[in-house]
């Protein structure tokens, strides 16, 4: 924070700012110069790879009041690591663009700040700048770029017929969730708190054991068919294997397959990996399933030869391929 | 670009990103792996230290119909290569988000991808990937990260009395645009292509001449204030001095000292080092002048004592130190 922003003749965008930076995390080891100046500087790294992500959430179209403003601002850093992670990166900062009503809505900042906070520690991110302008319409607009630092590149292209297709954790709580007006919390949670597991695809993309990765976020039935056309090849799912939430019930349980939003990891990684892999996972507190083996095939398919076609909508927009 | 992209089954969103992709510079010395992944991997740097920055652009907040949708592309890179340039980086990267109406106005897209890609050639930046999202209330929303590397840290803290304080080119003549409701084109294209010098900045950077440096968005008024702050310093401006565009004509003069979106660079700098500054300058074709010294005064100050209060707005908002 530069000294301007504590200082009398602060304007109110001023007095914003110097709030969400007197809230989150401003310094840590990924950065050498933060906020105050025109860019941040970051601390060199040693011989680690930079990895950059963006990710934005509009009011109404990626939350609405199922979500806090606290879950908001939680949700904005997790989607952003989530991204990280997948590329077996360790996070390191962020940069924050909010759009606000004008004037900004003061109990809002603060609870968002509170959970963009929580967020940034919780995946170790510091926050090294940002822009602040007034919201079009009155609409909520937040977009967060997250940075971290990988020891290799891990990306979607390199699956190889023979691999195992795993994920990581449960899957369609948060779709569940999003098809209840009033979910139960702990359905709403999956939704409002993803817990994307950013530091094991840390651990996983150092122990170069995996061949291709990404996040789940737009549902298996979507996002296994980018990963198998990035890698070029074809994937056999096991529907019986997949690791449905325990909570869902009758048809809800097929969200596991065409839900989306659950930020957990899917891998591509040779069958001789198997022991090392769960060993890995143990170690690092995340349940890992196995539920697929690639081949030369056309894209995934289920045991009938089917693939359900991707629906997922976040908040009433379509299963969406928006990052890129 | 993945193959996704072009895949025939491709929703409406991902013919939007391959639109864009297919109309910008994707690939460049800096991105090692670009868009199609869940982040983009950057290429490693040898000694040099990474700079980020993000600024957002809101329609009827930073644009009206002055400005075409391709001069919005083309600005929204130039203010982000501007806030490289200040610290004293070379552009590598960027990370863009679009919230755009649903559908979206694909003459509007294609015109704004024209001017982001004259805006990413001029400032050397390739675009690593990005988000797009719906846009609320059918309001653009626009926001860019952009990422370079700097040879050591330049910030606002180092000026020293005695610095001599220096500008960048003419100033005022965006913000004269900006009081017309039709400009003549000699102004509008001050406000709609502005010119930051980008790689000058990066070579005073280098060149270990310059304390303090950054550019010249809401109005030397504002941003001279906050130098001195940040360094703890102040300065006697010589008005007479200021480098008024030769367009401003009466009162629209001190618009040179109260407008904004200049996009020029202020920077202090040794008095020894003068004849080097002037020999770099001519080096790199653009014009500086001198038009203050550095003391330990309080701020700031005219011949008088006076310094005029910010008062600058950007089409309606309030002179803004909004980006942090």
């Amino acid at each position: 924070m530069e000294s301007s922003m504590t200082d009398s003749l602060e304007s109110s965008e001023e007095r914003l700012i110097a709030s969400i930076l007197a809230g989150v995390p401003c310094a840590g080891p990924a950065i050498l110069l933060g906020a105050g100046h025109d860019a941040a500087v970051l601390r060199p790294s040693s011989g680690a790879l930079d990895v950059v992500t963006t990710d934005a959430m509009v009011e109404s179209v990626h939350w609405d009041d199922r979500l806090t403003p606290a879950d908001v601002g939680y949700k904005l850093v997790a989607v952003n690591a989530s991204d990280l992670g997948a590329m077996g990166a360790r996070p390191g900062w962020a940069l924050l663009c909010v759009a606000l009503p004008d004037p900004p809505d003061t109990a809002w900042l603060s609870d968002f700040t509170t959970g963009l906070a929580e967020g940034l520690l919780a995946f170790d991110l510091a926050l090294a700048g940002g822009d602040t302008v007034r919201a079009p319409g009155n609409r909520r607009f937040l977009s967060l770029t997250a940075g971290g630092r990988a020891a290799r590149v891990i990306g979607r292209r390199g699956a190889v017929p023979g691999d195992v297709l795993w994920v990581t954790g449960w899957l369609g709580a948060a779709a569940a969730a999003l098809l209840k007006p009033s979910p139960p919390e702990q359905l709403r949670i999956a939704l409002a708190r993803p817990r994307p597991p950013v530091a094991f695809g840390a651990r996983l993309g150092e122990s170069g054991l995996v061949n291709a990765m990404m996040d789940l976020s737009d549902g298996l039935a979507c996002d296994l068919g980018r990963l198998c056309r990035a890698s070029g090849v074809g994937v056999q799912v096991d529907e019986t294997a997949l690791p449905v939430h325990p909570l869902l019930l009758g048809s809800e349980r097929t969200l596991a397959l065409t839900g989306g939003e659950d930020y957990g990891l899917c891998f591509a990684a040779g069958a001789a990996s198997t022991p090392r892999l769960l060993h890995l996972a143990a170690a690092s507190d995340v349940s890992i399933t196995a539920i697929g083996r690639f081949d030369d095939g056309d894209g995934p398919r289920l045991a009938n030869g089917s693939w359900p076609s991707p629906s997922f909508e976040h908040f009433g927009h379509p299963g969406d391929a928006d990052a890129f």
